[in-house]
């Protein structure tokens, strides 16, 4: 249920439906419009019925908000998110570039390649301390050390950290470290890692299950919006189908239809979206035009000996000639990349 | 296999080892390059050995060529196929636009929407006349009255048509009033229709199955050419998925795949791919973006009253807006959009 | 829409509805019940008003009908169809098992194999005639001279046969010699086939598309029913998900389901659900405990040189092994199985 | 790497491939058979070299195993997983039965749920306490109470208890409470979780994700026995696919391909396969046909109520029903079905 109130209704008004939703056993989210005020209704089960406030002072309308997300909800802010990362501005017209590793593999692995992308005017760095794997034998990110690393990189670059975080336990540490906090497509719907996530206030990057419907995607977002952060950045990075020939199915529907859905920011994940290194620069392009809001693109100096995913990932050179195209591009879309660096 | 021949070989030569391919129970086919000819086999079940040809006269290399398409393959023809359409051209720098309406309604609805395509510079309309449907009980199309009134509409204006066949029964009457046939997804793997259609000479859109993947796809296209039709152009209209917010997940990282494999052109349908009207323009935008040659594109007068696919149809307004789009991304991807009328 | 006629209402009262369903421009179509009359309309898009029949006399009620099939609708006929294939049936308690190689390969092999199965005691033979295959140079079945090897199997043994039919051109052929014809799943949506299919009178096994959902499929045996063709029997052969250690995903799910919405009897293929021979025994008796009428089951004399599917063919052997455990597991679903020979 | 130890080898000859295992940085396992000494090796990443072991004394055979899993391996050892639960046992020729209903709802409901199955000879009681749910605004389940509750069913009545852990924060607490713990499909790579679980000792039900091949679900059991907890029992069900009449598509191929791949006992949960109750009898049959070690059922005394997954209830007296067809089913399959209360 979402509650409209008059124009300029007075502080008064708004309190007083703001205590009867409380009264009700719901909870009430003020939503901050140009020119009025709204107040959101979630933590019932149900129903409400509309008659309950509409002829309380102040209220224009009681609208049922018939999506399973609320909070996520382009009706609920019609506007759209713009996420704060310390100086920078995720949702604006602005592209945002993130690039890196798949792995941080050492100090020097990640302050070489931070220098080099923050040198092509990119600003925020990707890299995984802490990695879930398919198989218990394989290399599982270098975890405490890595973090360490990653703020080296910060400090001798100026370039923000995006990193992931895999449980509740090592949220502290990681959330001490990251500028942005990822989470990963197997975790979208670990609900007490969400939660955990909701209570605090670092951006989160997150990621849409191999499974995952758009509306489950949002209902994901919505358990860490309804934990009070509203900092969250949505990213597509191909969900599972039946080809094979690509490591994923990138769904830029999926682009669109946020969009249409949603307020929150949307960016695109073409590594992971198609798997092979050759169909990074088409798809990151793709993206792009179909609308999102950004790209985070895997980028290692020597792909063929990468601990993970080399496959997938482009040489610098071959990203700088992705930020020349996305360049081009980005006026086309009614978009800037500003690559001052 | 595929034999190169080595640099300006004499046509005895080539004639000789055509000979020879032949003796052994397969089909030898010219693959004329620039600098030297090839000669693809097909016929053969197994492995040939190399050897049988390698000391031949004129003989340079004989390649075994493991996938499973062969005349589809780019291994068999390096550069790109050209399709051409009597005075058009699909698969060059040129980006086609093909719009029309899901199916014809009646003479005056598709010479109208050829005209107002037509006086936007599109070159090709599509409309249905046998319209394959789920249901037994709905609109199966117009046929054969369709078919006169696509005529009356390119007599009226000149513009191409692409309209599709779904039985080798009609494959007569159609092949008489298109310039393009079309595929459904539907009929991928329809072996007598695509026998049929290799068999004759008008240029083929070959749309994707609903769950073909990439490789069966190439694998229908090798019907129609092993049949000798050159003129395949393949078209990428989405596959089935689990996601439900769209009525299909339009795979656009079939566009550089299907770049990398072979030297087929590709085309994109956003309305079916996405199958939601507000979701065409972003989607033909990311299509040209990822590199497909062109897009096909539902137009219809009155999208409410359309007798099918009327949701996911653009109006001719909208039309005009993403040709405007697609010509300031032409020239970024090093393409033309040329609309002079 | 379904009307209801009263208890015992007569035949002319019966030919005025009928005469008023064809005045509004539909089709009615008579479904006798036992005790009572009951008349299908189709060729109606969108709904028709109930009050224009539940006046006229004898009319007890007038059903519309949401689902989209109709004529394959349980509603429409409440009791269980049963095709009557010369002197056997399928859909009654006994169930059904037809075995035999993918692709009839020679005289001797059919001829063997089907008489190794009559001594078994089964009544019905498969074996591919006409082979669609994904790959053009894959072998594509020995034609109209399998078809006299079927007919020569037939008259040596008795048995039944069930072969494929690929398209329009060579039905007449194929059903001149097939006791059922057998519709592939490549063909399921082949609305051309079906249509001529639904228009003779031999009985039709209509395998499930790869893609196709449990309604498509019931809508592709609406064509056929609509034609006049009430013999459909529908196979279960296994659709296409992401899991990559089987064929095909063997949906058991679509017995109860199908059992629910439909009274067409249904039979299972493990053969090409599961794509192993390991797992086809423990397939066909989950088939028959999930309710199926029957199994569908590809044997081979000499499965390591069969020309397609060996793979996942049994031996005679093993075919007999399963037999013994289908006359187990047939009275505990009060079922028979009679194999006196 | 597998070591096979000679027959009779002594103690002190499989002591000393242990130790060089370790010595080259990886671990062994002891796998001991009724004949002779097998001996995994596990923590190489790519290959190891067989020559190092073959000369060693008591060695017979060094086995390169190319499946990612190990542990959960049929080679690794050739016999069946028997997990004991108390004085129950898993895995064995004796079917297991799991039910109760999807959530504990009050102290009332699961005691009195808990004594009706009790009664009917049923040894295992499902209940959630802690309920993953997509919505945050969705009954989450009574949680401490709730273990509480099931601890009050078990006094009462003897039977023993599975319910869900969903985070490592709650694990001691829940398997404090629970005989079996239950991790659900959304958490089958919530690979923290599966550390902390292989790190204790109570038997786990590790349900198969929604997009998880049969390979990765073998990687997660992987992770737990890798952690030393060897009591892992696998459940199937159901898989995301795009068929909507089902909840999920049941994919009981995985019941043969586990039998074929694994010694791990695999029992199937037909009531989320299909999610609708009437298909819950006929998917049982079909499980314990399919060569399954048991299924676990939801049951609620009055489904039209329930919390959560009501439409996919069995009442108790269709639980009884079913019960009846699987005492009918058992010998069939070898198997037998003690109900002695």
């Amino acid at each position: 249920m979402l509650i409209i109130m008059k124009l300029n209704s007075p502080r008064s008004e708004i309190e007083q439906v703001k205590e009867k939703i409380t009264n009700l056993g719901y909870i009430p989210h003020e939503i901050p419009g140009e020119a009025r005020m709204a107040i959101g209704i979630t933590g019932n089960r149900g129903k409400i019925d509309p008659e309950i406030f509409l002829n309380m002072p102040g209220v224009l309308e009681a609208i049922p908000v018939t999506k399973p997300y609320k909070l996520a909800n382009k009706d609920f802010k019609p506007g759209s998110t713009i996420v704060n990362v310390g100086s920078e501005q995720i949702g604006t017209k602005e592209l945002t570039v993130i690039a890196g590793p798949c792995s941080v593999e050492s100090r020097d692995q990640i302050v070489e390649i931070a220098s080099s992308l923050k040198n092509m005017g990119i600003k925020f760095l990707r890299g995984g301390a802490y990695k879930p794997r398919t198989s218990p034998y394989a290399f599982q990110g270098l975890k405490e050390q890595a973090l360490q690393y990653l703020k080296d990189a910060r400090e001798a670059t100026g370039i923000k950290i995006v990193t992931e975080v895999k449980d509740t336990e090592t949220l502290p540490l990681v959330a001490e470290c990251a500028d942005i906090l990822q989470v990963g497509a197997r975790n979208m719907q670990n609900y007490s890692l969400l939660e955990a996530i909701g209570a605090q206030r670092k951006p989160v990057l997150l990621k849409r299950g191999l499974s995952a419907t758009i509306e489950e995607w949002l209902m994901a977002a919505e358990y860490i919006l309804n934990g009070g952060n509203n900092n969250v950045i949505l990213c597509e990075r191909g969900i599972r189908t039946f080809e094979t020939a690509t490591r994923n199915t990138l769904d830029l529907n999926a682009v669109p239809i946020v969009k249409k859905l949603s307020h929150l920011p949307i960016i695109v994940d073409p590594s992971h979206g198609i798997g092979l290194w050759e169909g990074v620069i088409p798809m990151s392009l793709a993206a792009i035009a179909a609308g999102a809001d950004g790209v985070i693109v895997e980028v290692h100096q020597d792909p063929a000996n990468a601990l993970s995913d080399g496959y997938q990932s482009l040489k610098p050179s071959k990203m700088k000639i992705l930020l020349e195209r996305l360049q081009l591009l980005a006026p086309i879309m009614e978009r800037t990349l500003n690559l001052n660096k």
